[in-house]
């Protein structure tokens, strides 16, 4: 690991990791775990409002009010989250002890932030783009995914969309769980082309943050056993939805993912999943999995040992099988390689002007292999060569 | 990992891990890493008395005056820390904002205890053997180790010697560090036979985290990593003290195992080395090594997926390959099996009670084979057969 090596490569920083709470049915217990913080009087529960609607909220809020804890619940959103959004939980929450995440990365991305602003009283915009530094003393957090994918329970990233319709981030160890819940019954209902896409998602977090210039000792650890995990499992979770054991290592290795990005980030395929965000509507996580497709190849001619580390942590020879190995995976999984209907309207040209926009840079520059105009332009050609039939 | 298991067996827990920043030089930095906290206005520095004595100390405070920060500094201690270190470390911390522990497993444990005694203002008998809980604010801590055995940077664990000689412990989440600091230029003025056996501590530290009745895949990807990291330096280290490489997978791996023990504990080889210290004085890693290896023919026999396991995380092909290996690395590092002299004076008996007394039975119950009284008795008398010429 260190052999041959200078006195700079040596050094890495690994960020805190919150408690980590793993086990089937482990969300009924969540009232016990809020006592365990002693002093939580009053907590703002933000849930994704599909889960809400399905009964989810209110029991819990039922057992939080039998032991003694006053419980709120913000639920009035869907999809991406908005400012207004991170507005309205920050508001609720500026009365409460602590706030509990339950759902996908939107769900979570809300109620980090809403534990900094209520503690702080301003306003999210205070701190988008670190135009301030976070509140020393945020409101404690329980975050709760219900998809595997995101990986945002271990993560100080916060993605949102500004008042002119712009992406903007909250990035901050102060916006990071205190204690992750890990309840893998909570993502059987998960519909199986969401399970591949998000998997998909949490594979490529753990292999980028493996294998691009930023990567460490520190990160590799968890990267390597996530991509073991989600590499091992994913299959059987798309295929037998309520194989408790396959769901439960794909939610692990997100979990993992999250925590070797949170210290490592991303590369080339997530810099052509947020271009194609800027396009229009898409799933993150398959917008990823078709710009990793779409990459890899040419990714792994640069054969580094990072790539042929990450590449044997999976059981394969070298990085040379990388390709052949995820294009198999995304096959199994039932991924579909084609883009929303709306896509039509676009071409190569607006793709590529995407992945160079300045907030897409940081992941072109940590990709291992410099990514050149050239190759901008051709991946963006592969991207938009994709059928249009989503 | 999950195949075939219940839902319970499935259920794990890990305590958060704080941030861990690691390289050569980095104490150098720690003016720096204290203003990353903000608002730290004066520091206590709790500093073994020998690295105090070789100057250490007086570098660190006129670098932290420099920063603005104002530098106390405790080291009237040495050797296992006793009720009245840690009473004075906490009078000194109680106008402080910080505590920063550097030395070894006794430096730490009392900067820990300090951080919470002085935010509190109790004595620390008052948290002595779970009496009353922790504080819930504690003094901030950064932890430098400058022995890689005791993993107490990453534990929750505090040991003493109380007011009539008996060994008392202080746990909580609450004495757990805020940073980790891991320099491995620290470690390289380690005497041989240290660097030997605080590593063997941190070998059997990982092995019997991972082995034992309540080992869980969360902890075992650190304690793989740690017997891995241990296992492959360990003799470089102890052969080319200066070989930095070799000292910071030794650290690294010590820093694993700690987060190892921290979820999961020790076991039968810990029983044997905390039952030594109670007959009289021998250094801690020895003693665990000591009694590492003369269990672990016997330990082995029971055969389990996680014994072997642990054998293939460092390359073996089982588990009945451990014993050999163990004895060969212990042969490589120098370790002389032999008790001090004062050991003279003991019968096995006499150890055979000390492994039976009431403290050291969390260690005899959580070893994955059934320690029966005959087996407690073959130990003992296997362990006073050692030469007294230490």
């Amino acid at each position: 690991m260190f052999v041959s090596q200078s006195r700079a490569a040596m050094q890495f920083s690994t960020s805190f990791i919150p408690d980590i709470r793993f086990g089937p049915g482990f969300l009924d217990g969540l009232p016990d775990v809020v006592k365990d913080f002693r002093g939580i009087r009053a907590v703002l529960i933000v849930m994704d409002s599909f889960l809400a609607a399905r009964g989810l909220a209110k029991g819990l809020a039922e057992d939080l009010a039998k032991a003694g804890i006053e419980p709120w619940l913000y639920s009035d959103f869907s999809g991406e989250p908005k400012l207004q959004h991170l507005r309205a939980a920050s508001e609720m929450a500026q009365s409460m002890d602590m706030v509990i995440g339950i759902g996908g990365g939107s769900a979570l991305d809300i109620t980090k932030v809403a534990a900094c602003c209520a503690a702080s009283g301003e306003d999210p915009m205070f701190y988008a783009l670190a135009a301030n530094p976070l509140p020393k003393k945020p409101l404690k957090k329980i975050m709760v995914p219900t998809t595997a994918g995101t990986g945002s329970e271990t993560s100080a990233t916060n993605i949102f969309t500004g008042p002119e319709g712009r992406k903007l981030w909250i990035w901050g160890p102060e916006t990071k769980a205190d204690l992750v819940l890990l309840d893998p019954e909570l993502t059987i209902s998960l519909p199986p082309n969401l399970t591949a896409w998000c998997g998909m998602d949490a594979f490529i977090h753990a292999f980028e943050a493996a294998t691009n210039r930023n990567t460490h000792t520190g990160a590799k650890l968890y990267a390597h056993e996530a991509m073991r995990l989600v590499a091992g499992s994913l299959e059987v979770a798309f295929k037998m939805p309520g194989n408790l054991e396959a769901r439960g290592k794909v939610l692990l290795g997100s979990c993992y993912a999250g925590i070797a990005i949170d210290n490592c980030g991303t590369a080339i395929a997530h810099n052509i999943s947020h271009a194609l965000a800027g396009l229009g509507p898409l799933h993150h996580g398959l917008a990823t999995a078709l710009g990793f497709e779409a990459t890899l190849p040419w990714l792994v001619e640069s054969d580094t040992p990072d790539l042929n580390e990450a590449a044997r942590a999976i059981g394969l020879s070298g990085a040379a099988q990388l390709p052949a190995f995820v294009s198999g995976l995304m096959d199994r999984c039932g991924v579909v390689r084609a883009l929303p209907k709306a896509f039509d309207g676009f071409s190569a040209q607006h793709l590529a002007a995407e992945m160079r926009a300045a907030e897409n840079q940081p992941m072109r520059r940590s990709t291992i292999r410099e990514v050149t105009d050239a190759d901008i332009d051709a991946f963006a050609a592969a991207m938009m060569a994709l059928p249009k039939t989503l």
